[in-house]
């Protein structure tokens, strides 16, 4: 079988700008380069050849574009609009598939994930269909219920996910194709509902999301050191 | 009611230098400090009178008492010794338990715990019996099943476990006289064997487990920018 094309859709962020919020984590500078092109870049070292799709929120799309000229990133890459939601998002940047191919979904966020961790991805997924990344929690781990309940779960038994997610892209679009469900947190989700088993593998530790301040404090510590991803 | 008196036990690892592994972690230094000092310094900020009882494996006393000599720790402390599992080595010590109070177990890899999670933890503890505290998970989480199979969890019902883990020494005492378990994985699942809900509190994020060698580094780092806890 020859090697399937691979997409790599880049999810940053539905609400943007809006609404006097700080700038999104997405776009800020990190050791002189913005999060979402250190994340892009772990793909292009790893295959020069994906096409990139990327989903910005409507109002982003100036700032990307004064980005894109500020920090030279000259790769060819095609913009869609993002959604409310997520599941929305990714929904309009698969509009742009246009061959049998493999998709990967992933957070622009996450600059940290490993060529180890895309390449273990990309080879499950073409095997199996789908491929999800994660890790195991540093601790014990509980399950909470209503009125101050809750119960241990054994920590070997859970998983925290991580992206890229990936998928043989006749897969991912059937399963997109169905309507939204409320549940839908991720890819992974969505195509479970579609009827299929998700195939987990290792991820790396450092492909956190960085979400808070102090996530882009260790981000910088992380690229500062020069540490081996 | 007049405010209980409270112990802080730091347990600091079990199995120590034995077997040509490399120093734990607790006792490497951070920011000119080593981990576990940083750890009870937390506590000791926090109440001063606070008594200490530190678990220790047996071939790491020396190191122990070579540490508060270079680093200077004075406090007034007890050292038992550690057993085979974290269960035996908490067992050990609250033999030295000597009056009707309120104990802190934390692990001596915490040294990012915040006051107010401290606090949080002592006062819920005062009032209910035990407090426990946790963070939400950055994303999304699964439970793993046999033979590749696994199901999403809903993350805002899951809850990564911290440490201080406070209770009433009435119940924790009673809790450890019963037999061991092997899913006794904290002190909440102790209690909890013993007929106990266990209250959850929030923790704080960067009351981070330092077992890797990036997360050393990332310690270092919150440090160095002082970051507030």
């Amino acid at each position: 079988m020859s090697r399937l094309h691979r997409y790599l859709i880049v999810v940053a962020g539905g609400r943007g700008l809006r609404m006097g919020a700080s700038v999104p984590k997405q776009f800020l500078t990190l050791a002189g380069k913005p999060v979402i092109f250190h994340a892009i870049d772990r793909f292009l070292d790893y295959d020069p050849a994906i096409e990139l799709v990327i989903v910005l929120p409507e109002d982003s799309k100036g700032l990307w574009e004064e980005l894109c000229i500020q920090y030279d990133f000259k790769s060819a890459h095609n913009i869609v609009t993002g959604g409310e939601e997520r599941y929305n998002s990714v929904r309009n940047g698969l509009s742009l598939i246009r061959q049998k191919s493999l998709v990967a979904v992933h957070d622009a966020v996450r600059p940290f994930v490993s060529t180890e961790t895309i390449d273990k991805c990309f080879t499950v997924a073409a095997e199996k269909g789908n491929a999800v990344p994660f890790i195991k929690p540093p601790g014990s781990v509980r399950e909470i219920f209503r009125n101050n309940r809750n119960r241990p779960l054994k920590r070997e038994k859970i998983a925290l996910i991580q992206t890229p997610q990936v998928f043989r892209s006749d897969i991912l679009l059937a399963a997109y194709a169905r309507a939204y469900r409320p549940d839908f947190t991720d890819d992974a989700t969505v195509v479970e509902a579609a009827g299929h088993n998700i195939n987990l593998v290792p991820g790396n530790p450092e492909n956190i999301k960085i979400t808070t301040k102090l996530d882009m404090i260790l981000a910088e510590t992380i690229l500062t050191i020069n540490y081996e991803l």
